[in-house]
């Protein structure tokens, strides 16, 4: 479905509202000493807080309430079927391991979409109360220096190009080598920014986010908020993003073309 | 020289007033369009600022007014040799990567030394309005959620230890690979947070800092915030650190003899 204006301005709504409760329920634990991890799967370190879950269970709570034939599909809990062909995708706390490491940049993700995407996203911060959103022909930002609108920037060459990945090894050793493939041909490579550096890109900061590995609540609110403002998002073969994998993020369309030139080409 | 208490007091006060400086100083051209860059330097990319700069010579010039007789150490201008036995340390902005990418991890970074070292040092933080700030038998912080005491963490081995660097290449290659061995041997390695890695040492929320190539300005400030807060800082053999190079900063004595014991063996 394709929601008409009022529903897009109950969606927007519900969604700031989302974000609005996320904020004391993941900043509170936030640095203290009472936070309590333990590891979720069998590989290496991926903790979970209660904060985490906290947190999302609130914001299901509250969807319960004002959108119950929504959909949801979060990081903590089961998926609830859409009856509205409208489902919420959250992840609580994007940036687990930052936020475990006392980092300001992990952020809470929040997106309504439709079986072709995310329609609206944010991207809040609540530790540098900033919050990115974009979606039905808007892209702003609030935060402490004043709100303003979201643009991508238009830097034309892979030379001129800032590249962000939250690690350096971004997944499998064929996507670490694609990944070292194009951050060779880059200005400049920053790790350690988890969802932040999506938002940056968004503010026109930056220019490419190139990830592998990622799940669908990870990048769906960046799809909208990026899309919104200018940028393009895809996956390394240059198709949809919103189901997760390998992700590339672009500030525009000549930068997603010489990104994929050498993403295209990794073993899948 | 040893300051005194009154002499102590004054120092302090003019620190703050200095980080006081610096924050408009840096805050103001952050993000904006008006950005002016140049290369330092042939080799990779070390772009100075204006903000750079206009922060170092914005304090300079209260230093010039209030301490008149006291030495000067700063990134971007010459040094200013000391008739008083002590000599301010300065980085206007530490991180200036992050800055130019509109991270909120760059800070400022504030010493008072004298021949053996940082006696007090700041950590500020602009853009999140937190200050981190230590010595003279103090180690404190300030910030949106409320000030508080900065005491690192009792972890006591590699395994459970959190280990922080800037950069994931971390110096020449030899360096790189007792890098790596260290952070093998680590729970969880994070990258591209800066001087705010320091701060996060000092407050207890991660376990090791080792970075390479670093110079004298990089290191008093974290220094003198870390020692008081309970941590130790050296270089890869042990020795003295505040004259900048190859930097190993952890939460405690057990940390850093685990760590040196893989470190000292780097070529040198």
């Amino acid at each position: 479905m394709t929601p008409d204006k009022p529903l897009q301005d109950e969606l927007v709504a519900v969604a700031h509202r989302l974000a609005d409760i996320a904020r004391p329920a993941t900043l509170g634990p936030f640095r203290g000493q009472a936070l309590q991890t333990r590891s979720k799967g069998e590989g290496g370190f991926d903790p979970v807080t209660v904060a985490d879950r906290q947190a999302e269970a609130e914001m299901r709570e509250h969807l319960a309430r004002v959108r119950p034939r929504d959909g949801i599909l979060g990081e903590e809990f089961g998926p609830v079927p859409s009856q509205s062909g409208l489902t919420w995708v959250l992840d609580p706390i994007d940036g687990t391991r930052g936020y475990m490491s006392g980092t300001p940049t992990w952020g809470v993700l929040i997106a309504v979409a439709n079986d072709a995407g995310p329609l609206y996203g944010i991207i809040d911060q609540p530790y540098t109360a900033e919050r990115f959103h974009g979606g039905f022909g808007t892209a702003r930002f609030d935060g402490p220096r004043g709100p303003g609108a979201l643009a991508t920037r238009q830097t034309a060459t892979l030379a001129e190009a800032t590249l962000f990945s939250t690690f350096p090894e971004v997944g499998s050793p064929e996507e670490g080598r694609a990944f070292a493939a194009v951050s060779d041909r880059c200005r400049l490579t920053r790790y350690g920014m988890d969802c932040y550096a999506y938002a940056l890109l968004a503010l026109g900061q930056i220019d490419l986010v190139i990830e592998a590995g990622l799940q669908a609540y990870d990048v769906a609110a960046p799809i909208a908020v990026i899309e919104a403002a200018g940028g393009v998002v895809c996956d390394w073969q240059g198709g949809p993003a919103h189901r997760g994998g390998r992700i590339l993020a672009a500030a525009n369309p000549h930068l997603r073309d010489a990104a994929l030139e050498i993403l295209s080409a990794a073993p899948s």
